[in-house]
């Protein structure tokens, strides 16, 4: 539904900034910077896990935002939010979902600009984060010669949601580990700022590598080439994988909402940078995102979240 | 139930932008200009009567952000979205709020940066406004000796939904006047950007000037004094109150969601304002808001839309 929603606002939305809608977030001139802007809306019913605790709810409303100014190369300098809230709901809950705003705006040492609160029926955060950049980083700008690279690892967010959705008989520490990156994750803000100097191209894991590679490919035109052994999946992910006979690969693609930054650069500037991340691909003329494993080469469905989930 | 949210939000949330929350947006310094930015959620249930069409109330998304812009003295120049759209909702609804969005972007001259969409309970179009200026203008700095002014006129909205609420049978003319101003506001864009330079202290009425003029007051540390006679109040408002034995007066100080603008000025200055606006009082030493009219003066109260509109 959301695509073809999109595409009817398209349709009579003309006027669109200095970038074109498309990235992980908008973009306009002022003086030689930019300015970075993005929303994303949280639904209590859709979009969070009974497992959250409204502080965790509340944190993820920030990052999934932030990560999006990230990918961008920009620093966040400002957040906003609406609220809906269903009349007579948990006064606790709220305060948890404040709490974990809250905190959120310290760890990322960002202000809160302004504030709104409406009665709706169901839960509702709806989060906007402002950046500003000198260099500007898209999903457009992958050349053929760049490294493909990743900031941690992957796979963890689906693997934790299938252990909780199927109640599978993991070890506490697996548990742990799984779930801290799917309730907890945090946006690669110092990592994004740093990229803009150098990557030319740069998104952030909201919907599954797979997704995200196809995205890049495509609006870069160019094609990917990705070796599986390369991918940082932890052993955790395999572990689950193997309990539930699925293939840990898969997992690790669909995965969504990690908000990793994938990014390409030239081989010559991966020195210059002082984080840690992996190599896993390479950027070739053509179209198409494939992965190389032990046994095959073959093309990457553009599989995501939603696929593995409610099989 | 807004007002304790937001004060258990504001618990929570001790991060914030360069000027305090609390005014119509929020601001951050950038360079020697003001970046402003503001949300406001519509929900559909409680937002929107039933006679607004799809594409006023998309066009009424954009202009109650843009107006909140105006009122901090800023030029709007982007303007985001989040939708929650229930799933099955009527799509040639859809289009019709796109439309009314597209169309109020044309008209305010401001592109779209950004736009999200989800499966929601209930229509809900959340959007966000941007701005920039290099006078910011705020609610608290109305000085002694200022003049009260105000843009166009007073009470239609709330006129018009007291005729369409309590079927009341006036002429087609009448309808049309409040109806208009009920359904096609329109924010005061270059007014906004014009008294940046010159006024003390301005904002828009979205509840009513009874409730705005308390606000500044109050947050100015100030008394104002409103000449009643002076008040820009249309004759078909005067019908309605005598059709339903109500004080016009009351209905003007009510009216919300009138997106004019209202703003306090150094006498000497209103001479620079290119635009039609009404003196309507004065600003003095002290606190509170009063109101003359022929036969006494008396403290005007606090009401808003919501307190004529629920009796």
């Amino acid at each position: 539904m959301e695509r073809e929603i999109i595409e009817l606002f398209m349709k009579y939305l003309k006027k669109q900034g200095d970038l074109p809608l498309g990235d992980d977030a908008g973009a306009l001139r002022i003086g030689d910077e930019w300015l970075v802007a993005t929303n994303d809306m949280l639904v209590g019913k859709t979009d969070v896990p009974d497992i959250m605790t409204p502080e965790q709810v509340g944190f993820k409303a920030v990052t999934m935002n932030v990560s999006d100014i990230a990918a961008m190369g920009a620093r966040p300098i400002g957040f906003l939010f609406s609220l809906g809230v269903p009349r007579g709901f948990d006064g606790l809950y709220l305060e948890g979902v404040a709490k974990g705003i809250g905190n959120a705006l310290e760890f990322y040492e960002i202000p809160v600009l302004s504030a709104d609160t409406n009665e709706a029926d169901d839960l509702i955060i709806d989060g906007i984060a402002l950046g500003r950049t000198r260099h500007l980083l898209t999903r457009s700008g992958a050349k053929p010669g760049d490294l493909v690279c990743i900031t941690g690892d992957i796979g963890r967010p689906l693997a934790g949601l299938l252990v909780w959705k199927n109640d599978l008989d993991v070890s506490l520490s697996t548990k742990e580990i799984l779930y801290e990156k799917l309730l907890e994750p945090r946006a690669r803000v110092k990592e994004g700022i740093k990229i803009g100097n150098y990557a030319n191209a740069a998104i952030d894991i909201s919907d599954g590598l797979a997704k995200e590679l196809h995205l890049v490919a495509e609006m870069s035109g160019v094609r990917i080439e990705v070796d599986a052994s390369k991918l940082p999946i932890m052993e955790e992910v395999f572990e689950v994988a193997e309990l539930l006979r699925r293939d840990p690969l898969e997992i690790a693609l669909a995965s969504g909402e990690e908000f990793e930054l994938v990014f390409t650069i030239p081989p010559k500037y991966t020195e210059e940078l002082s984080f840690d991340f992996t190599v896993i691909g390479t950027v070739h003329k053509g179209a198409g995102v494939f992965i190389t494993t032990e046994e095959k080469r073959m093309e990457v469905p553009p599989i995501g979240w939603e696929h593995l989930d409610s099989r």
